[in-house]
């Protein structure tokens, strides 16, 4: 099968055997989505050789275990745990130390015809939740975690920095599923006003009122950028929370002083769980159909990973 | 009055008119204590100028409104608030905006022979308690802070990066305010001794056993170095906290990478509540006697910063 594959430092199509894991669910992929931690592996930052991909929709061909699953429609959740620590005991792999993740740590991932996964993985998609928007399962889940891990509440006041695929997601799946007061902060006028158009207070950076300093409880750091990061911080009042949402590559400048005299909080968060974000999508309670920048097919995925690394461009498809 | 300030990028002895402040109480200073924040103001990193010193113990001169202080043996909050924020209203002045906080922003500090706060900001010392010990309340409530800020019970694993000063009160305060279990992580085998004698369990640096990885659920970096904020962040579980207690002037390398991949939260945490500390002292509960290396008199203070700035120094007191 056709495979979009990170090797000896280079990205390019391969043809590979198809995946044959005994036990696990086998998945044809339909579409895919292009993410930024993609490219980041693509430059040699991650550590990851193999096929890349981590947002998919696809078809089940085989469940072992789980026949009922064969011939749905599914979305996959990326992390596989080992299934006996701590963390896989209680129903999340997602902190498992032998964990798998479907792209990213030891484990082919979805640019390919075929990707492989623990059944327990897999959730059915509503049929009314179209292949392009389900494919934003896996980012809106990550979205959502952040209230997993910072209390929000509708008298919260939430600043999102920055208004990539990221920031945009954030900024509605908060709103939608917490009812805080959100505010997304970012740069260019057409993405801001993607998020408007669903509710969400927008404003440009240097728009940002004299009134904004110190007033929001938390402030979501979704620019990957050390200067959306000082913004970030700005934002807070003293014993706010920044929450860490873009994976920095290397090592970030932090001025540690205000974090200790105004007794900031900063809370990394990473994967989110799919139920909640699969709903939002079959509401169609966030805008997502706006974020597709353009869709290649899965043989010209090394163009498609040139113009997802283009300053602007929000998500890349690949069809399969 | 004789007073150690830094002014015009310069510590010195200067004589200046006794502070005469209406409707605040006047403390005749007896000791004070040299604070690692103190040493930094005296750099030029901080932006004071004026006395220095805010650990200190003093006798009440005066109390406007507050009579039954009148001499009696004082220690007192370094925060004074604007009484009118929100903070304020809450009986907190610690992150007022408008608050002066004694010998550090706005406000001449303890390195004199008076200094003026508000008479709430005052509490008298119990008599078991003698100067030596009672000026390190400050310090010492510093250190019972970090549970304000992140929950510590018994079957909590703590680990205190960092054997000096603050390291070695945030180990005992710590065991001795919550259960938890606490150990200490430092290079001198002289200061872990310290601890040790108190029960803590305290290992260097290169004994950490490899089974210590990513085992404690809270870390305490209290070492004010780079290096050791990297130890502190190896040494969390995922979802651990690391409290940062030490103030860091300038930039931080942060490899903020581990930080969202095992979602880490990292807490500022600052100044402390001074009756839990004072308890700590009049029970004895903690060493402080081992931590005091040598004490000068107030007209030698510039003498009592070198020293107090050599490697290994722990603490430096201030006689008046």
């Amino acid at each position: 099968m056709k495979a979009l594959r990170f090797e000896n430092n280079r990205l390019g199509l391969s043809d590979v055997p198809a995946p044959s894991r005994e036990g696990e669910a086998l998945v044809r992929v339909l579409l895919a989505g292009v993410c930024n931690t993609d490219l980041e592996i693509a430059r040699g930052y991650a550590g990851f050789e193999g096929t890349l991909g981590h947002e998919f929709v696809g078809v089940v061909e085989r469940a072992p275990g789980a026949e009922e699953l064969e011939g749905r429609r599914v979305v996959g959740e990326i992390n596989a745990g080992c299934g006996r620590c701590q963390w896989c005991r209680a129903g999340d792999p997602r902190h498992c130390p032998e964990r798998t993740v479907l792209g990213i740590v030891g484990r082919d991932g979805a640019f390919a015809e075929y990707l492989q996964l623990p059944a327990a993985n897999l959730l059915p998609v509503p049929d009314e939740v179209p292949d392009a928007r389900a494919v934003f399962t896996e980012p809106l889940a990550a979205a959502c975690a952040v209230a997993e891990r910072v209390r929000l509440e509708p008298e919260t006041r939430v600043a999102v920095v920055g208004d990539g695929k990221l920031g945009l997601l954030c900024a509605q799946a908060l709103k939608a599923t917490t009812g805080a007061g959100v505010t997304l902060v970012g740069r260019h006028d057409s993405k801001l006003e993607i998020a408007r158009g669903r509710g969400v207070r927008a404003l440009k950076t240097e728009e940002l009122p004299v009134s904004f300093g110190r007033c929001f409880d938390v402030a979501v750091e979704a620019s990957g950028s050390p200067a959306g990061l000082a913004t970030a911080l700005k934002l807070l009042r003293p014993r706010g929370t920044l929450v860490l949402k873009s994976t920095f590559h290397g090592t970030t400048e932090l001025n540690a002083a205000p974090v200790v005299v105004d007794e900031i909080s900063i809370v990394g968060s990473r994967c989110g769980r799919f139920p909640v974000a699969l709903e939002l999508l079959r509401r169609d309670a966030v805008e997502v159909d706006a974020l597709v920048h353009e869709e290649f097919p899965l043989s010209e995925g090394v163009r498609a990973f040139e113009r997802a690394a283009e300053p602007g461009v929000l998500k890349v498809l690949l069809r399969v």
